[in-house]
């Protein structure tokens, strides 16, 4: 067990004076005294598709329990027990009691720490419920849905000292973390400019009535995963709606909130066709389908170009409902050279070139430096992700929240790191509603990033 | 002779009036009633390396003469004359006293029509004169120095009718073709978003002080070729100084001034370093050398974001003082496709996709598309333009030129494509001295925009 000493106390008092307490003492997830000692307790909160992914994650481990699950979705719910069951774990206490159970599972004293992956609008209000219990958060990642959320989530860490970790998988990322380790090691000189995008054809997910992904032409209540919620945010808001993909690779490779800053932000939006297109060409839709005249707000390609502290620019693309194949489109761009990718990943689909190493003016194929710096922390890991989703990120996200608990240490991407890269949503909605004028990114450390350490910290251990 | 007729009428006026005139009638150059009666005489206003390759091409053609040159530079002088005695062409007329003997060459009755490559600080001044003059101008590209030069070349065109063609020649590479081509086809469906940039490490020709290109760490006057003036614009100037190969072939596409235009943009700069960094590097120079410490203002990669009225956005980047090799970068984006490309041109070297014919969410090689929808123009001369500068491009951009003056048909890429085009550097500079602000790209068609024809009328003729 790895509570902090005044979240022990708290709980070694609340154990004496409630029967639900005398419950969990009988309960085979009481870890105390027992030989699962050391093992984390884990509650889930939101087991979609997403959420059964980590837990999948969690329970491929030996430090790790799953204690509990929240989620208004029933099948979600029995998925996440198959998963238990087929894992050999015991069953979760389950919190499906409406929209609001999941404020048991936090509560719940089986629970040390919580993984938050719902839909984004409860992501805010579950983190800073959680942090006020005292339980450590791992949060999927997303967009914030209003800005003050961001400054409610700083004040209460300030205030609790609950650490948060933003999910954020694509900062573990193979290549990602070979041209972090490039970046760190001085191969690209002193960065000037970046690029980043979440540019993948989510469509079909977004209008998914069918149980086995993905058909049809419906969104809301009565579809399918995210289709439930997410499309609701294409309808409804303008902007950069899902920052961090992009920003958390650029963020770490620029220092964020750790000796450098973002200052300013504006974005622009094409036109919004995607969504009714999609519809309108689909057998069980057609043009005159409600879908395929309804207004969507979000437009198909929202552009953002933000500035830092020390001068470099940044430019971020969402674009989730146009054909297209995936590709985050990244691009790394220092005094000594260029990385550019176009695939999802694939250390040799790009193109790469640095001053003092390459052919005159010629671009190389990046396989060779992706091998060559290929970051510690995937050499030590790679046999445990492979088979991790998402290629082998999930494993080290996972990872890093689970030991980093373990180990009383903090988490490489933190509540500040959370509150600033959520922050660029409704900052980029603003941006757009104003016709696309700059607006300042507010300093959710207070001056703290002219002094906190280095994203170098992430070294070979295990964060 | 193919002048208008105002223009002619006030030509066959002044040579009944002057000695000059006289002179000039007594000229071999003097076409009336001479078997060269048919060809165009051109005069080139700086023949630079850039103007000398615009010499050549012209002097490939049997339609036209090259009657006149003006340089300040002497060596450029001897150069053009050279190109002229090797093509076995009549010594052009030499203006070449001072700053202005540039208007000599404009008033000469043995020109008809000029093309400017000078220094981009003369383009705007020398061609409205030539405007003035009635000679049509083709115009080397740039950016504008003030917002108000453009003003001023529309409403001298608006007074005068002299037409002037921007010499474009991206707008004619192959590839970029193809895919105007496809574009106009409705390949893309309506088209979304759109980038380009130029992207081209030209620090060897900005401190090149050797006569054979390129060697040095110095500038301005006693150094050659573009380092004489290009440079200091890279000392006094921040924005997107070199525009028009990036925008260009976007505006062609999305016809910017043809039922479209551009409405706003916003600009942000990165750190100034490479300017720098090549002199403190460079064996001549090093880093105490005065131009290693030298401030230049010019971010070296310069991003900006632009709007169309159409709800289209665009992303252009200006990015050459970077150890980087060359890549325009562009992406088109509609609601049925994307095209990326990573390289020169080549029509391989990128990446395509349309929903209605490439494999599910997979990336194809651009090239069989670039061959079935090869742009006619580009079949039709594809002879013609081999050896041409810039593979091919210089010859259709000069072709264009031309055969519209012989024709008496308006230029393909005219004075409101140049305005528009050209005004993209002030605002651009603007937007950045005010910390990347939204600001307005103005209507230089007065309205004109709504009605005015698409650019599919670039067909398979000659323009």
């Amino acid at each position: 067990m790895h509570l902090k000493m005044n979240n022990r106390r708290k709980f070694l008092k609340d154990i004496t004076i409630g029967g639900a307490a005398i419950t969990f003492m009988n309960s085979p997830l009481n870890s105390f005294g027992s030989k699962t000692a050391e093992k984390i307790r884990i509650g889930i909160i939101g087991v979609g598709s997403r959420g059964r992914l980590h837990m999948k994650e969690l329970l491929k481990r030996t430090d790790v329990l799953v204690t509990a699950i929240a989620d208004t979705d029933v099948n979600s719910i029995e998925k996440a027990k198959s998963i238990a069951k087929e894992m050999g774990s015991p069953e979760p206490a389950i919190f499906s009691n409406g929209n609001n159970d999941y404020r048991n599972l936090i509560k719940s004293e089986k629970v040390d720490a919580v993984i938050i992956a719902t839909p984004w609008e409860w992501h805010m209000p579950q983190t800073i419920e959680s942090m006020k219990a005292g339980k450590k958060v791992g949060l999927e990642v997303a967009g914030a849905i209003r800005l003050q959320d961001c400054w409610d989530l700083i004040n209460t860490y300030e205030q609790t000292r609950t650490e948060v970790m933003i999910l954020e998988n694509v900062c573990y990322r193979r290549d990602v973390m070979a041209i972090l380790n490039m970046v760190q090691k001085d191969r690209f000189g002193e960065l000037l400019h970046l690029q980043g995008g979440y540019q993948h054809d989510l469509r079909a997910q977004l209008f998914n009535t069918s149980a086995t992904c993905c058909d049809g032409v419906g969104f809301g209540p009565e579809s399918i995963g995210s289709a439930k919620w997410r499309t609701a945010h294409y309808e409804k808001r303008n902007g950069e709606i899902y920052p961090t993909h992009q920003l958390g690779p650029i963020a770490m490779m620029l220092d964020i909130n750790r000796g450098n800053r973002l200052t300013k932000l504006s974005s622009i939006s094409s036109q919004a066709r995607g969504m009714n297109r999609y519809v309108a060409n689909n057998s069980k839709g057609g043009p005159e389908h409600p879908n395929a005249k309804l207004k969507f707000k979000l437009g198909d390609i929202v552009t953002t170009q933000l500035q830092t502290y020390k001068g470099q620019t940044i430019v971020l693309t969402h674009d989730t409902s146009s054909p297209r194949p995936y590709n985050l489109g990244f691009r790394v761009q220092g005094t000594n050279g260029i990385w550019q990718e176009f695939h999802d990943g694939e250390p040799d689909k790009g193109q790469i070139y640095f001053e003092d190493a390459s052919p005159s003016e010629t671009w190389e194929n990046p396989k060779k430096y992706m091998e060559t710096f290929d970051h510690p922390l995937w050499k030590k890991h790679e046999q445990k992700a492979v088979g991790a989703g998402h290629g082998g990120m999930d494993y080290f996200v996972i990872n890093a929240f689970v030991e980093c608990i373990k180990a009383k240490q903090p988490f490489p991407l933190d509540v500040y790191d959370l509150a600033t890269w959520y922050a660029i949503t409704p900052l980029s909605e603003a941006s757009i509603q104003k016709g696309g004028q700059m607006v300042e990114i507010p300093d959710f450390t207070r001056g703290k990033w002219k002094t906190r350490k280095s994203f170098i910290h992430i070294k070979d251990q295990f964060v």
